[in-house]
Order: structure tokens, then sequence, then C-alpha cells
């Protein structure tokens, strides 16, 4: 008997939660498709649909969506730009189904985003403690910020850390952030309460945390961030996700597409 | 007879327009203080609180404001980090007015901060058309995007540039789009109405434009986007406000504070 995309969905939210009002569900194809195999992608980009599709999968299940806005309000909506309509076309004739799949992997306990990213970064080893939309991470002893730097571009293959306040300082508790958390109003809690020395963060706005940061440096109190890029910050999280469902359907052939950031340094 | 800070308000006010309902106002010090010099910057740093006292000045207008949120909600509420607070300490010390003159100057027609990016940019001279949040350039001839790269990092002394899209094409049509206007409602129209080949943006969600001209590319439609950072692609504007300021105050000392963007890459 064959497994729909609908039953697909079915077990995940079984898995790992069912939750009301999401901006996840199916972006494009249908519930009733029987599924060939299943790609995993951190964003539905052109290219990675078309990697789905030469890998053999007719579902790819995506933490951010394929039409470039957070509220993608489904298909027909908004946005009619050429570029999105070539895309629609091309995923209509490769019959792809693309299930945004965001908000249910951030609601579990722990956050599966950010424990992909403390995985990535062999971080789960060290204390760590869950809050709300981060993780503290305690450090067996201080280190410096640099050497931290290296360790992180290494074990998330990036090829640039954007990087403020101070560069000097030994740090041992270290916040992370995933996706679009690292503004203020989560970041600025993280320094004063949780007393972090370094927080890694997705993105955010770069009057804020950025700011915070500088006036602290400034001050002579030695704090510092890492803005890794959303990408860098929740793909692990989705790599994770892709080995949970391998899990869950076996025999399914389940495959993870990188997508790293659309971003270069020049 | 001597000059107040809100008489300085005032004259903005009656040079540039006055407005309603915006983020703009003082957010430090009195109205009733005699101004003994004008400093200007792009964020009220703590950095930039120190050079603008160390100058004789007394009044700091920026654009950002100073503690690390666009909606400040005035003293004394929110935020009470310790870094706030210590700054807070110091602007008192140095008895410093900040005057946060954000949205006045970006609802002159054509917007001042815009403008003094095109100028930065030297490319007033070329063909520009102003639209509602950005302008469009059209350059003499077309060139490649490497040596437009070069031509703006040199222009606006930036170590490096974020891009993303096709980095081989010529382009002749390049929209600008400073501060947080980067995001897909103001760039996608850019690329498709106004059909420029590169837009300038200050910064903006990841998932939106960079995740757009990335598509574009993989189709074979060469699009590209230089991401400023924030303080890159609005600074020039408040240096050229300093300057209106300057001519606005005959023999009162006004000061252009530089305060770069707080992220490095490492």
């Amino acid at each position: 008997m064959s497994i729909t995309v609908q039953n697909v969905i079915d077990k995940l939210h079984r898995a790992f939660g069912p939750y009301e009002t999401t901006v996840d569900g199916i972006v494009a194809g249908s519930g009733q498709t029987a599924v060939r195999g299943i790609a995993v992608s951190f964003v539905a980009s052109y290219e990675a649909i078309k990697e789905a599709a030469a890998l053999g999968a007719n579902l790819l299940i995506t933490h951010e969506g394929a039409f470039y806005r957070h509220q993608e309000g489904g298909r027909g909506t908004a946005d009619r730009s050429r570029v999105r309509l070539m895309k629609e076309s091309y995923i209509q004739s490769a019959g792809m189904a693309i299930y945004r799949y965001h908000d249910h992997p951030h609601r579990t306990n722990p956050d599966l985003i950010t424990r992909g990213l403390l995985r990535a970064l062999e971080w789960e080893r060290y204390q760590h403690d869950y809050a709300d939309a981060a993780v503290v991470v305690t450090l067996p002893e201080a280190r410096r910020i640099r050497e931290i730097a290296s360790h992180v571009k290494s074990k998330l293959h990036l090829p640039y850390l954007r990087a403020a306040g101070s560069m000097e300082t030994a740090c041992q508790t270290i916040g992370i952030a995933v996706g679009y958390r690292g503004g203020g109003e989560v970041a600025i809690p993280l320094y004063e309460r949780a007393e972090v020395d370094l927080l890694l963060a997705g993105e955010g706005p770069e009057w804020e945390t950025p700011e915070y940061v500088r006036d602290a440096a400034a001050q002579g109190i030695g704090r510092s961030l890492f803005v890794l890029g959303h990408a860098a910050s929740e793909e692990p999280g989705m790599e994770l996700l892709a080995e949970l469902i391998g899990d869950l359907f076996p025999g399914m052939p389940v495959h993870f597409v990188r997508t790293p950031s659309p971003l270069l340094i020049i």
C-alpha cells in the first residue's frame, strides 16, 4: 500500500506533536500523491527542488518556504513575479510536492532545530540548558573568542562569520538562538540574565543586538556576538530531522539536500 | 540669545517638513538645554556619544536610537539592562541631549537618506528616478557586477560586501533601497517592474530577497543583490544631513561622527 504526502504529514504530527495556527502546510502539490522518495532541505530553493527530483524524491520537506516570504499565503496569492511563475511551472512539471515544516520542529521540547545545531557544534556533551527560544551551553573551561570562531566555522563549514563586540575576551557561557531570534528581545536577556559571554544567532536587525554588544565592549564588559546567518543556524536542525524521518519511514528513500546561504562575501 | 534643543528641532521641522506619529523624538536630555554644539551620527552608540562630547557638542542627532530597538518607548520603560543603565548614566554625566531623527529625513522628497547614499556613490550625475522607498539609477553603459562591487566598496569605505545572485552578468539598471528596505516587498517589484539588474540594500530578512535572486540566477535570469549593511546604507545620508544642519545654523559648531557597522568578518 502506498504512502501519500498526507500520510507523511500525519505521521510527523504524531511523532513530533500537532499544532494549530502555524505557517506549516503544503505549498505545492497534493496531499493525495503517492510518495516515491522524500528530500529534506532548509529552504525550497529552485536548485534544491531540482536536486530532490534528480534523487527520485517527489516530496520535499523544507523549513523555509518556496516563495520568499514567511507567510506564503498558499498558492495563487500575492506575488506574481516572473521568478515565482517559472518556479511554480518547474515544480508542477517535476511533480514535486513541497511541505513547509517550520513551526512544528521549533515547538518540540527541546526545539529540534536548536538541537541539530548543538549536535553539529559537538556541544551536546557539555552542560546545556534549553530555554524558550535558546539554549545556553557551559564549556568545561573558558576559551578565547577567536578559538571558538574557528571551531564554529569548521563544524558548520562556513567560509566566514560576522561578529561584533569584544574579540579578545575568553568565554565559557554561550547562548544559541537560531533563525530570526537574534534580535534584542531574545538576545539581551540572555546576556543580562543568563550571563552568556557569547551569543550565536541566526539573524536579527542590525540596530539591536550588534549595537548592544558594541556598547558593552565600549563599556569594558566583554560580550560578543556571532551572526551565523539564517541558513547556517537552522540547516543542521533540518539534517537531524531528515534522519528522524528516515527512522519513521523504513524502506522509504530519504535524502538531505544542502542549501547553504545565498550570501557570499566579495 | 541661546539656541535650545527644541529650537533646533523646530527649525529642522520647518526646513524638512513636520510629521505626526513617528519614532522621532528626544531620547535623552531636555528640549530646554542651550545648545553649545551639534554632532550628527547614524546611531547613538556609546562611543559616538563620547566622541560628540569630546568635540564639545551637547546635542547628538542620530538616525537610529540609543537603546537597541526601533520603538524606544522613551526613557524609563522596557529594557533595564546593565549596558543601558551604564549608558544612561554616562549620557547624563556628559550632559548630552540625544534627538532621534529617523522618519523625517526619510519622508522628505526625495528621501534625504537615499540622496546621501546616491551622492556618496557619485551616481547623482547619472539618470535616477526616485520611487516610494527606493531610487533607480541607469548607468550610461552596462558594467560588470564585480566592477560595480569594487566601486561601491571604495566609495563607502567597506571592507567587504555581502552579495547574492549572478556575479558574472553585466548590469546597467541599479536599484537602491536603504535601511531595512531590503525585504521582498520592496525588492521584488524593483526587479520585476522597474527591471533593475542589481539591488543595493541596507538589510532585510535572508529568506526573502537573497532567495529570490538565487532562484533568478538558477533560472538563468541575471539578477544580483548587494547587502550593504544598515549603517553603510544610511550613514552617507546622515553625513549629508550634518552639512544641511550646518547651513541652517551659521556659527554653530556642527560635527559628523562616524559609526561604521559593528559587524566584522572573521
